[in-house]
């Protein structure tokens, strides 16, 4: 694909609901004025794929566009296929922003954990690409998508221009509430909300069990918390690494006595 | 399923590799005098799943057994889901443990972010329950497992015994050396090695395009990384979390001049 000049910011979108949703096309449109703005997303909606790779089968990519301005590529995998494939293989260039989004549904807490939207935008980061995954706070195919497009813009202008440190990234989720009742932007932590969840048990047609996932949310009191940002119809915006190592429990098992262990 | 007396601890044993796999039969064979060992493992092969659930559709199981010791379900679906679901539904009591592996072929570095094996013993800390990944360093089929299968036994007699901290687990990567051969156990961090990779860009035979990942390992040499102590022949025990904010952009993104920032 040809680009324009060196000096125009170029700027690989993706996802994890898929190149056809509604939160894409709000995205690109969004950031359009900023830069030239490709499209790498899954062909097929990948809710909850985390950071899912494809390693044991061949991808296929499709050239795809959705009027002028969107135009890019539908990727058979998942949305980190998607960033990995197009980051290293479809663009000419190494891209100066990675944006995921906007999901259609928050990325607050232990969702995060679970997000393919989130782990686009870490892989973009493994990738050494200041790196921005966009949420909304509603399920619904037709919330109002606007306060999130205009964050969306503030910010990766923003990042653009300052850059993000190495193996970070910005996880922003927006309430899904009309602009002009959004309370401001906040800087969060991941909270500690959780999924008391569980499956139905159900029977087939035929009387053989299936199980289906159901969940309800517990929120995180924590004011610092991503979510409660969100319950105050604040803009979330949460620093995040891709770095597990627990060092409490570090520095706790050099006491423990494990057979072998040196030192 | 019928369990034995309350007082025996009750052992999840999951991995990515399929319930079938040469390395959960030997994790499952050195955990058993431990207490009573149940599988709740994917009915097939999901390596690099990362954290994926299945929350579009339905899931199946299907017990299976594999000689007098191994017993449990086959999961139609993802580690996490093996794990989700063994815990809310298929057994009828809550696990003391879940071990995860033995994989093969290591999870260190950024491999464990997209590391299924990781994953399932990371939804077992997020359902509260202490948990241990166990990962081989090789990824061939007849590789030596006895020095994992021992070792695995070790740490989760001790882990039973003294617990984890909430939302921790332990990481651990076993060198694929004769049990002979393994130098030592060392407490460690997530290692820096990433891979240089890309895809290799193929015509099928009807001349249509397809990519093939491949990479090359970028070594950490930090002497405190998971994959340095491997390379030393030692085993690596890893704690990890899944609280990913990034502490230093926090107070970073303080000063940020963001439009609609609070405070």
């Amino acid at each position: 694909m040809k680009t324009k000049t060196p000096h125009t910011p170029l700027i690989l979108v993706s996802n994890d609901d898929g190149y056809d949703s509604p939160g894409i096309y709000a995205l690109v449109l969004a950031l359009r004025s900023l830069g030239e703005v490709v499209v790498c997303a899954p062909a097929t909606q990948q809710s909850a794929t985390g950071h899912a790779i494809t390693v044991q089968m061949p991808l296929r990519a499709r050239p795809v566009s959705r009027g002028r301005h969107f135009r890019g590529w539908a990727v058979e995998g998942t949305p980190v296929d998607s960033v990995k494939l197009g980051v290293t293989t479809l663009l000419d260039r190494k891209p100066d922003l990675v944006v995921s989004g906007i999901n259609h549904g928050m990325n607050t807490s232990i969702n995060v954990i679970y997000s393919g939207t989130v782990s686009a935008a870490t892989e973009g980061a493994i990738l050494g690409i200041p790196s921005i995954a966009m949420s909304l706070g509603s399920h619904a195919l037709d919330a109002d998508l606007r306060g999130a497009a205009r964050f969306a813009k503030t910010i990766s202008r923003i990042v653009l221009e300052r850059g993000l440190p190495a193996g970070t990234l910005l996880n922003v989720n927006v309430p899904a509430v009309p602009p002009e009742h959004i309370a401001g932007v906040e800087i969060t932590r991941q909270g500690r909300s959780t999924w008391d969840d569980g499956f139905e048990t159900r029977a087939d047609p035929n009387g053989k069990e299936y199980y289906w996932l159901f969940g309800e949310y517990v929120w995180d009191s924590d004011p610092l918390a991503d979510d409660s940002a969100l319950r105050r119809n604040s803009i979330s915006v949460t620093p995040l690494h891709y770095s597990l190592t627990d060092d409490r429990l570090f520095s706790d098992l050099q006491s423990w006595n494990i057979p072998g262990k040196k030192r």
